[in-house]
């Protein structure tokens, strides 16, 4: 656990939160500054700053949650759709450094717009680029 | 696999892509009209429409590869972050009906935005809420 980090803190209780579920690894809670009606977050109970640093053996169960919590919000709520929105690093949008997936349900005419310009990119500079990745690739 | 169906067509190589993962079950490649220089995608090579219709057992090995693909990516490009963003649905912008992840990196002064306007919500609105929530969990 980090000490200075509010999930963590919501994860053992210290701090209340609006709980969807809770399991021995994985809590669920509704955001407190919702950008919709339902809007969840679903976290690890032990503290992981980003995706790339949760194993994927307990990535397995948080989003087996994030399908759980979604389909619960979406027969709930008169939403047609949702964003599963996971952030890392400040440069990203990741406000608290402890991993979480946001499921956000949307409807049309509702104001957020999570779209982006689609660049173009030349065949030739993306095959340099993916073979540059494919070595990475671990 | 849905005849129409351009990730399909993708996962059976019919269509090229510029692949930087691929085993029997999830494929991973390169977005044409890229958010940003390393935006990949990750699919199930079946196809699914949304995160509600693939089994848990077949998200695991996607995210599996979310989590490879990424790493690899942020090995590669001088990114400092990034977002992975998953929509279901039209209303939430997904436009290809093949559920898939992007994986869009991130830098300070890129001219992406995927924050949104925090709302606010009563504590008793939200306790409601979840409590209906609750019930619909499976």
């Amino acid at each position: 656990m980090a000490d200075d980090c509010i999930f963590c803190k919501i994860a053992k209780g210290e701090i209340p939160s609006t709980k969807l579920y809770e399991d021995e690894q994985v809590l669920s809670f509704l955001d407190i500054m919702p950008a919709a009606k339902g809007h969840a977050l679903v976290i690890p109970k032990k503290h992981y700053h980003t995706l790339l640093d949760i194993p994927h053996e307990e990535l397995r169960e948080i989003m087996a949650v994030v399908q759980k919590v979604a389909a619960a919000v979406m027969a709930t709520c008169d939403a047609t759709g949702f964003n599963v929105i996971q952030s890392n690093q400040k440069v990203a949008g990741q406000v608290i450094a402890h991993l979480h997936f946001h499921i956000i349900p949307r409807k049309e005419g509702d104001r957020l717009h999570f779209e982006w310009e689609q660049g173009k990119a030349e065949k030739e500079e993306l095959q340099r680029y993916a073979e540059l990745v494919r070595k990475k690739i671990k």
